[in-house]
């Protein structure tokens, strides 16, 4: 075993000499690496240009009191292997003054932002959702979004279809209603929003000339709480001039692909971080980019890395079910960001308490849902 | 901690002087507030013309041996905060002497209700109930109904649905017959009712014209028991001709909204408890009035206030739920009082029960009629 | 309370003067009242023409070592209450040796019929089972007794239904192929059986004319088992000529109503027993009448009463169950005999454990399927 | 009892005289008889021509270290009864160093086959999963297999199968995507296959003339790697010059009838498994025999006999759910020999978990793909 505290962090250039000859050799050996705070050489967070070579590999890194920027990039996981922060005792206020955009939301951050049930509310407090998800042969994703919407706490759900998913619907969640597409494949109209608390567009969508018409009229119209995902992403990526007609503070779902059509390619993660909170500014929306360690950037240039989940959610449908989980708390009247942050979270959360009842390899998209409870129980708990 | 015991109950005009000014200062402080017995200044029934200010805001009310009529009432919530009973050991003749139209009812009320099987019944004798349900895009909220329907015991089970919804019905819901719609959309026709012990109508129905018509047909030719839900009341306040044409004790379960139009509106929660005991009365029905304490009116001027329920079950398919487990007890042979009276009970224990296995942001309706199993056991167990 | 041992069993004619004025005493004390081994006054077999007022009605009858016939009929039941057997140890041989065709079926007489599976055994030697079942709006009927086919162990399963119920089976019962009848509505022809290795006919069927003519060119060209239940057995009842095309040994599942139909009304349950045995013997069938302590007649004159079961299975689809059972366990190379006896202690049992799980109110008919297999292991636990 | 060590393994010829006669008379004894290491007079692997009367028929038999090849074919169950392996410490590296082409996999060998899932992996990383599958009334075979593709890992499905099946495939498995047939009925078309992982082919498919010429087009144009299972099978064993068209190891998947029309009839299970073995070398393809411990060859002439699995599997598609974990693995990136091994593994293990949970005669296919989770969390417990 080697415990690598050679450097801490804040290096602004590569080591040299004695040093860097040292990282190598350890790269070289067959120990077992523990780096201690950062692994040494790598820096805190733009790596662009570095050489990988005089960066330590470790196997296991232990953050002291908070993790690095560059933890959280793909291309830095062979430098940090698994990693963990121990809390030492900092002053909590001089974490606070640490003046940072970036921010790693647990549930210590999440709790207070979830709402409370009072005993006279009823159905209506709680929001009317309307969904638009669905085309031939994707109607699954419909459905997978509309359970968690309601699972997450929305009074009603709305979901607007191609009329052949309607049986599949009522049988798979019969608290849904549906509201029948005149066409049998694509949507191809979306309903009048000004009757929901919120709306959810995206999962398995299609991107056919008749969606796209019906996505446009419907951000002409729309004053209500959006979230966006999937192809309705694909739609705005490939017709940029949609994107002045969202709403303020819309909510966008991408994974990473879905991201380079809608905000160019990035060569590594760094880079892509700088587009993400680039891209919220520019047009006030708060993107939820979708990965380990998922990050919402917001309107106001804040992110928030996302501390829950893992890579048995790397599944068929999963986005589909963060996406309804969103609508279901902008429904209830979450703020956005609240919303994406709170969301993200529970949505990982519930991930890891499946994969403990089941195993990473075996979870499907259904078992994220089918865990909302438990994840919103544990939250709880950390209140009393 | 402020423990508030100024006044008692009975009063009849507002405090004034000293007491108003001590009660105005309680609620200006950021103290804890406990009343005992009742918020001072808070009437026992009509809170109608009282100045706010002057009335307590409790956090937690404390009620000696039984709720005030007052403590129902939701624009009263602010004053009792959360309520309990708390028995001192009063007479038990001395409370059952007390004479009231005003029951709160409990786990001890509603055991006795509860119908017992025996070794030679069978499925005749547990009744076939009618579900008339379901419109284009509606179709959930009849499989809802339907399951609650069994699973509250009916022995028999025929539901009354659009052709489109047949398949996910059966899929859904395989014990339940169907008796298919002409149309595809809407129903537009109800089958003769004289071979089945109770008839449920409206969950998802629609208001169409064509629906008018098959109710109204349907209404003068009835003789059984009846539970008339949502769109059903919404035509019948449209067609007031139509509460003539109800049977006995026909059992409407509006919510505040669905009351309002059947009504009239009112501004407070003692106002629209009279119009409700007037309705009542006057149109020889039993009115199930959803919500927080749901209240239960007979036509001998009774209201029976539900001790169950909680707010994770103001989600879409709660109603739907409640109607069906009316429907299944009125099938089983139980007067509409008592279907109405302890149907709301079970339902709210049902929900009590599921929102402590998951929690009461993640309730769906169909957990209710999971859970309504485990609401009986727990009756059942109060008669060992 | 009042322990009666006036009179044993035995008795051929009513009693007279004191002990007859004894008995009206106790029926009309208030007394909790336990008969030992038989309810005074009560014959062991046929009462019928007795005067009711002089035969004891015991809140509990506690018989030795084995019931009467009486008490399995409905009309004595106020007689017995209800009653449990209290072995003394009576010489095994001596029971043994009594020459009587009625038996109790317990689990002990049940185990040894359990066909136990070997390890080269493959999904042929379990049996390819046929289900003919099901109308439009009556699909459900054919999952609920699909699903009990493969859950008591067939190898195979084919359903042929209406086409209008494909989809629904599918979603429902994967496991289940589908064979597709030409009419949508009604089941018109009957695939040729010779490929199964048994058939169950009736579940949901309706009675129409097309269906009628299937099931007579069904039965011309049929050699394989068949188990004949609800509509089917209307059919056959109304077409009598039918009868004597069944194969040996057919197990027809009819309840009172439809045995009523087939062999005529009966006055009292000792009378409607009589007829069954008859009906059995003259057309050479196994007759399940349905009910509590379930009577299975063999050709050969003998009876069955089932000890399992509870009146939370009077509930819709129950017989849909039974059905499934039975097809399964000829499919699987049972006797009819043993088919229907063990058939019914099985679905009998798998309805007490689901009665326990959940309530005898809130049971379903999927419910009794659910718990198959605990019915199983109970049984086999017995054999260790 | 009887043990029998009459004589160890190696015989090439039956015994005579009084060895002969002392086997003679313990098969007429009712003793009964454990057999250790070997029944006495049964060979290795080759019984062909044996008088099965002068080979014990043991009860039990108690294996030294490993199994013989012999054990595993049906037709000498009768002669070892159930069999366990008994280690009794022989060198580790004397039983490696034994040079035999036939394998015995338990949870010690395939543990390491296992891939592990890293923190940044994502759905692309575990493959996209081709699904053809289905025809007319053999939907469920499609979503009993693609559940299993999900349930063993894959990122992604798609279900190519006939039109009318898509609405019950995404009630019962929303995760799934559809690739929509042109034809109702049948696979007339295969989707471009070089945007998949791997591609499964066969569960329900039908064996039309249409999906022949399907399933010529798309061997033509295939690179990915692919498993071949029921119907698929038997086309191919009808036109035989598709072997030809097969890709490098693809996993062929038959049952004994099936193996038999692909290869010939065999008379014993020895020659079956020269049969198999002499079959995956010339055609180049591993070869899964289905049965009791279902034997996996490979193109180098290797044999893995699987240890897991129970008779209670021998139900309705069990087959279908096999297939769908080895795609699920194949999508995941395990070579061809792997994924057969590990997934014919998994699928018993999964099974027999199954069967202790229900019991073998209650089991259903689902029940295997409903345990997936808990056989692959026991394999990983085996490794810490």
């Amino acid at each position: 075993v080697v415990i690598d505290a050679i450097f801490g962090s804040g290096l602004t250039r590569q080591p040299e000499g004695l040093p860097a000859d040292a990282i190598r050799a350890i790269n070289d050996s067959d120990s077992l690496v523990i780096s201690v705070d950062v692994p040494s050489g790598l820096p805190g967070e733009d790596c662009c240009g570095f050489d990988r070579s005089v960066i330590i590999r470790a196997d296991y890194t232990l953050a002291i009191e908070f993790p690095r920027l560059s933890f959280f990039f793909a291309e830095n996981h062979i430098h940090t292997g698994r990693w963990s922060v121990v809390p030492i005792g900092l002053h909590q206020a001089a974490i606070e003054g640490t003046d940072t955009p970036y921010l790693f939301s647990g549930i210590n951050s999440v709790a207070p932002m979830l709402r409370r049930r009072t005993t006279f509310e009823h159905k209506g407090d709680f929001g009317h959702a309307l969904l638009v998800a669905g085309s031939q042969g994707k109607i699954g994703a419909a459905i997978l979004a509309g359970k968690a919407v309601l699972r997450s706490g929305a009074g009603l759900l709305t979901c607007h279809i191609p009329g052949m998913g309607a049986q599949a619907m009522h049988a798979a969640l019969p608290e849904a209603m549906v509201s029948c597409e005149r066409s049998d494949r694509v949507v191809s109209e979306i309903p009048d929003p000004s009757g929901f608390k919120a709306v959810g567009i995206g999962p398995g969508l299609g991107t056919e000339q008749a969606t796209l018409l019906a996505l446009e009229n419907f951000l002409k119209k729309n004053r209500q709480r959006v979230v966006i995902d999937a192809d309705a992403i694909n739609l705005i990526s490939a017709n940029r001039k949609l994107l002045d007609k969202l709403p303020d503070s819309a909510v966008l779902t991408p994974h990473p692909g879905e991201f380079a059509r809608l905000a160019g390619e990035s060569s590594n993660g760094f880079e892509r971080l700088r587009k993400q909170v680039a891209f919220s500014q520019k047009h006030n929306c708060v993107i939820v980019l979708k990965g380990a360690y998922t990050s919402v950037s917001t309107p106001e240039g804040k992110v928030f890395f996302n501390s829950t989940g893992n890579p048995g959610m790397a599944t068929a449908g999963s986005g589909d079910v963060l996406t309804g989980v969103i609508l279901g708390l902008l429904a209830q009247g979450y703020s956005p960001e609240n919303a994406a942050v709170s969301g993200v979270f529970l949505h990982g959360l519930a991930g890891d308490i499946a994969a403990d009842k089941n195993c990473m390899e075996s979870m499907i998209a259904s078992d994220i849902t089918d865990n909302l409870h438990a994840a919103y129980t544990k939250i709880h708990e950390q209140l009393l």
